[in-house]
This record gives C-alpha cells, sequence and structure tokens, in this order.
C-alpha cells in the first residue's frame, strides 16, 4: 500500500483507454505462422495452438521437426487405392492384394477410419470405402462416392457377400439402402451390420431407436 | 436370420481367438509414421492422432503441407533473446529493442506463454522469461533459468522495478522469493503481482486461500 500510487503513475499504460490504442510489439512473424498453420488441425483453436506452439518450442523440438517431415511425406505420398478407394502408397493397397484374405466378403464403409474399426473387429474380408455418404443437399452424388468403380468390383465375380457397415445415421441408411439395390440387380447376396444393444450397455441408458432395433433384430437363444 | 449360419460360417475369421493370432494387412507405413508423430503434440492420444491424419489426407492437404513447412522453419528459426530469454528469431527480441516502452519496468515470469498474457493485460514494459521455475527436486536450479544473465540485465542500471509474475504455486514463490533477494541486494524496487479474487468472481466460489490473500491485500477505497 506503500507506494501505490508510485506504483500506479509506473503503470499508467495499463489503463483500457490506452489498451485499445497501442499496438502490441509483434511477436516472431515465424511464431505466429507456425500458430495459425497449427489451426488446421481439427479442434484446435486459437489459445491451443498457441499451447502447443510454446509446447513444441520448448521441450520437443525434434519431435515437431519429425512431425514436419511425417506430414510433408503422407501429403504427398499417400493417395488412394485403385480398387478400394482407401488410402494407399500403392496402386493396389495391401488389403486388396493380400490373397490369404476372404476375397468373397466386401464390406462397404464411409471413411477409412471405419476400416480400422472393422479391422479391429476381426473382419478379415475386403473392403470398399466410400469417402462420405449420399448427400444430396451438400451435391454428393453416387458418382463421388465410386459407385462406377464398385459397379466394376461387383462385376469381376469375386464378391459373393456384400456387407453395409454404412454409418446408421440417416444418410448412412439411404446410401446403404442405393448400394443394396446394385446388389441386387447382380443376383448377390447383400446384408447390413446388426445394430442393437452395445456389448456391455444397460438397458436402462440405451435409447428408444436402438432398442427397437434390437427386438426387432431377436435372434434365436443357444 | 434365415441365412445367420451360412453368415457365421463366412465370419468364421472374427472369433477372438483368430483375432489375437492372425496379423493385420499393415496400413501405409507412411500414415503410421504420421499418426505416431502427431503424438508429440501434447494431449494428443492414439485415437485422436488417428482422426487427425484421417482428416487432414481426406479433407486439407494444403493446409498439413502449409503446417510443415512452418513447423520445421519455426523450429530451425527460433531461438531465445539475449537479453530476456524469451522465445526471438533474432539475437535480440522486438521488445527488447523497442525503445518507446516503459524499460524501467521488468516484469519477470516462468514462460513465454505468461509474456504473452502479461501483454495482453496492457503492460508495456520490459520482460525477463525464466523458462521454468527452481526445483531442486528436478534438477533445476538458479544457473538453469538465467540467474546469471538476470543478475547482469539488473546491474545495467536501465531497471527501477521489478515486478514478480511468477505463477502463485510453491515452485512459483520459491522462485519469488528468491529473485527478490537477488533484487534487494541491488536496492531496486520489487513488487509481486497481486492474488485475490478474480474479476467476476462470486466470494461464495472462490477459494479460502484466494480470500485469504485478497483480504490480507486489502487497500483504501476511492
Amino acid at each position: 500500500m506503500p507506494n501505490y500510487d508510485d506504483h500506479a503513475a509506473n503503470l499508467h499504460r495499463m489503463e483500457p483507454r490506452d489498451r485499445r490504442g497501442e499496438q502490441m510489439t509483434p511477436e516472431s512473424p515465424l511464431l505466429d505462422t507456425l500458430v495459425s498453420s497449427l489451426r488446421c488441425l481439427p479442434g484446435i483453436g486459437r489459445k491451443s495452438a498457441q499451447r502447443i506452439a510454446y509446447h513444441l518450442l520448448q521441450r520437443n523440438r525434434p519431435g515437431a521437426l519429425k512431425l514436419a517431415e511425417a506430414l510433408s511425406r503422407a501429403m504427398h505420398g499417400i493417395a488412394h487405392c485403385s480398387r478400394c478407394r482407401n488410402f494407399s502408397e500403392e496402386e493396389l493397397c495391401g488389403m486388396c492384394r493380400n490373397t490369404a484374405r476372404e476375397r468373397s466378403l466386401l464390406c462397404i464403409v464411409e471413411s477409412p477410419a471405419d476400416v480400422k474399426a472393422v479391422e479391429e473387429a476381426g473382419f478379415r474380408g475386403l473392403y470398399f470405402v466410400l469417402m462420405g455418404h449420399l448427400s444430396p443437399l451438400d451435391g454428393i452424388g453416387p458418382e463421388d462416392l465410386g459407385m462406377d468403380l464398385l459397379g466394376k468390383l461387383l462385376d469381376e465375380g469375386e464378391t459373393r457377400e456384400v456387407i453395409l457397415a454404412t454409418n446408421s445415421t440417416v444418410e448412412g441408411e439411404a446410401t446403404a439402402h442405393f448400394i443394396s439395390e446394385m446388389v441386387k440387380n447382380r443376383s448377390l447376396q447383400v446384408t447390413r451390420i446388426a445394430h442393437g444393444v452395445p456389448m456391455g450397455g444397460e438397458l436402462e441408458y440405451v435409447d428408444a431407436s436402438t432398442l427397437s432395433h434390437a427386438l426387432a433384430g431377436r435372434r434365436a437363444f443357444r
């Protein structure tokens, strides 16, 4: 308290009036560019980008350089498999080339992340990745989802059953329906993954729509 | 239900037994490297890293390439200011070179992020960035925080008041105490930023320690 007035005099520039008028000393332009570039990451806002930039500069420069290299190589090196449309560095991806897989099963998913999920569940057939779903309002039609490629693939005759694993959203269901027609026209078997109560789920907390699917899809008890 | 058995036969490879034994078809090595490199970002685990990698590949390759460039340039181009230790691309940072700032005030903070915060509050003096706090258990002593550099800076005679703005943690307080001794030895004024009830804060929800500081630091009402 004794030297408060003195103190206040020193800090006269802190008044809100000045805060708007006076320009802040600009930070390093490289740092500014880094912070704004980090915002291309999904879910990273201005504050998080800043925190990440400081963290990397202070604690993990080798990691950041490795990341820069990995980003650049991946963006230049990864394209799409010409058969299943999944990400691939080569013309045909590893799964499509793999003759040990169950090649008569074709699982249709919306995204490469879904391939990963189905793969982790133990599926060992082949995939077709739509890279999206039918969405007329966004101008996404069958040609954008590679339906012509899918048609050709079905005509090759290797596929015996098509498993529809699109999301259980309105768009996912519409996409599944569209594809089921394509498959039926070729007299192949078409199935949809089961929707029901998740493993470990308690009935009390399951939503009505899921429970109604679970009831409709009931099976003989063994 | 009719073709469940047929179905089950097709999916015999999905049994948990096989899940462990059988090797999954490896994904793209470039993608794997990208996912593992993304984990150098603070707070990003395996799942988030995967989601980010897919997002960039699917929707924002130019952004990812810009990020790669920005990371590499920043890591190579940003070092520390030789006077205040803040991040800087040049020998002396913009703030230390700026003669329009209140050069008799020296605000001491723990990190570059703190400089940003104090700057946004309207402070227009100079800074000294410790890049950490005293932490004997982690082997961080005064020499790691540039105390010798701080001593030299104080000896230059430009500084009239040192404002201690280290965090109000045990380590931050210990660091503030250590520096206050250095400053007093040079017969300069030393102050500590006020701790008290945050603006807009309701007494009911303020913790006892903060409120006790607010009471001890009360000032004449004007």
